[in-house]
């Protein structure tokens, strides 16, 4: 099942840099693995922000909010979560 | 170029439901072949919701408007446009 | 799956009450056998406002979104959809 | 009588792992206590957030507010309640 | 048991005067009525708003809502119904 | 003359315990003060929040200010205030 | 005692032009004579809109309420009051 | 003087055709005659509505007002005005 | 040139109280001194928040502007201007 | 292709007075060679407020995401981003 996902993340200012970078290397290669599982299938970024639209392919509201979970920048991140139905007028791909 | 776009579809109660429904299908042949010309790259339903999100491929910010414009329910949607740049995180598909 | 939803139903002003009234006794006898049939598991009212808060058990989002479409209410009402995932500290019931 | 509530946790960033451990461990007892007392009757997680739908039954307002004001996890949460009445469509169960 | 209530009346523009004016003298017959068997405590009018701030104090929220339901302006307001819990700090009157 | 008056406290998380029990205290003894010289008209605790819905009887806005500015929990409010007129339908008490 | 208020008028599109223009000189005389009497004591246009702030100088939240629900324009009006303090850096002019 | 001006236009969905294409005419011939005065310094498109930023180059407030007041389209429009100063880090152009 | 302005002053809890009220003194040295300069025109308090309605006589936006950023709590306000046209039913005063 | 771009600074208020200078002299020479570039069109300061409203001229959006992300004040900036297309009543200039 689909479900489109919007992540802002907010840097709290007094982080420590180098920890931070390694959050954000681990949340890059978590992000990764979940787009070759087939996951997460669509990851973009919104331009001029910290955020992104994703769209998440899981078997149901269980998974994602672990997958969401378990990302190293969650504790970071404002998120809303919209499920998606199949539209009338989409064509198949 | 892509684009996200979310529509909201307000139907006007005092509508003749046959004029309505012309619309509809005029919107659903439209927006079909936007999609199988590859420029309206997604499209699911809100679930819920008389709306949509979608993800639109097109050359510039003059050609998705005109787009947007001649759908035919354009006057009676809601439209929020945000661009989308490259993610640092995603895979090459 | 489970699903929260709060509906608010508008009543157009100009609407023939008798027409009104029809669509209400449809709209009850749905209600009562989605809840028979185990779909429609909540429905609360919520005090002092046209508007309820319910909980929906089904397979998927386009069942879901089904449901909430043939509702003889739909056209009449404002919806948001939220995802319930299992809370860890709830109880088996 | 029934109330719906949503609680939404925000942990501060600079609270000591350990110490919040506590506290949420404590809280689970608690919430699951409550629900074994009938009290707090429903908890589900809204996914992909730090946040929980609830319904309470309790006596009055003063017993909710007692109840909520003690839940160790309170001071951390915005709470929105909302009383709820009995749905004329909804099927004794 | 106290709720806090706030009433918004909007008068549709294309009522006819006569018509209203008999709902007006009914919702204000049915007021004082209420305030008389004590189930309306206070009403207030917000100054330069047909709207009022209201406390009722009634058995239960079903109770609440039929009263609420049963007012002659109901069709035309906005309600938000807040539960009043007992203050530490209030003194006894 | 009535004004409605809605507090909202937020308590720094890093304030020394025994320093805002003090303010509370204060608060109190301040609030049953202002309550017993009949200034403080109503005061009620909204369910769930650390909040009241205040009703306050004084001469004029500066009257009001002065004793709202001088609470010792006013540094950590946020202070929402409307002047009630005398409403219509409310029947003398 | 001052009030600063904002005015919002929304002229329906369906009313007779020249209904509207009667409303219009009236509402004038009346805000003129309200000037001279002193009780209106500031009216600005904010610009771009069909909207002003003002400040009335009266007696009570009474007369206030009184005043405004006797401008012509008033059914057309959203209308937003803040009482207005001494400021203890303004200088007595 | 600069001024940064948002119009949103709003189309009555049962305004005549023609006599609303009379009024798109007249506003064109509007704005484009104000920009040839050099008054109108910028009007671009918002993608996707049926709305524009612009920014004017007038004299005072009273001027914006005017002007704006007497667009073809003003009674449709919703318009937010942003009085602009110079950045310091502009450079002359 | 006339300009409305709102300024709501957020005091930073840990901020040294000697240094703020330095701060406040020179805060209310220049407000009397632009209002005897005729610019600040107004200033009210809003009754029970730290925060003000102002009007301004300025020659223009700069000017604005720079009178605004000079003043010693301008790091600490939230700050919403706009501009004041003169108003056709405005009595000359 | 043109952007609407607001920026919203917010300066951390226990930043080094000495260390934030830095930035604002360096975020100056950046935007300074930007516009000479012909990137950042217009850049103009919104009256009162630590904020600016600029237009940007680049190639496509992550053109634009990469010079905001560059701003040596982006980690203290709110940023919202509008397409803008071509106004089918601007003149060419």
């Amino acid at each position: 099942m689909l479900y489109h996902v919007r992540m802002d993340v907010h840097v709290p200012r007094d982080m420590d840099p180098a920890e931070f970078d390694k959050l954000r290397v681990a949340e890059k290669a978590r992000a990764e693995a979940l787009q070759r599982e087939g996951k997460w299938r669509h990851l973009w970024r919104i331009a001029g922000a910290y955020a992104n639209y994703s769209v998440f392919d899981v078997a149901d509201h269980d998974e994602l909010h672990a997958i969401l979970g378990t990302l190293p920048l969650f504790p970071f991140m404002d998120i809303a979560v919209t499920p998606l139905a199949r539209h009338p007028s989409a064509i198949a791909t």
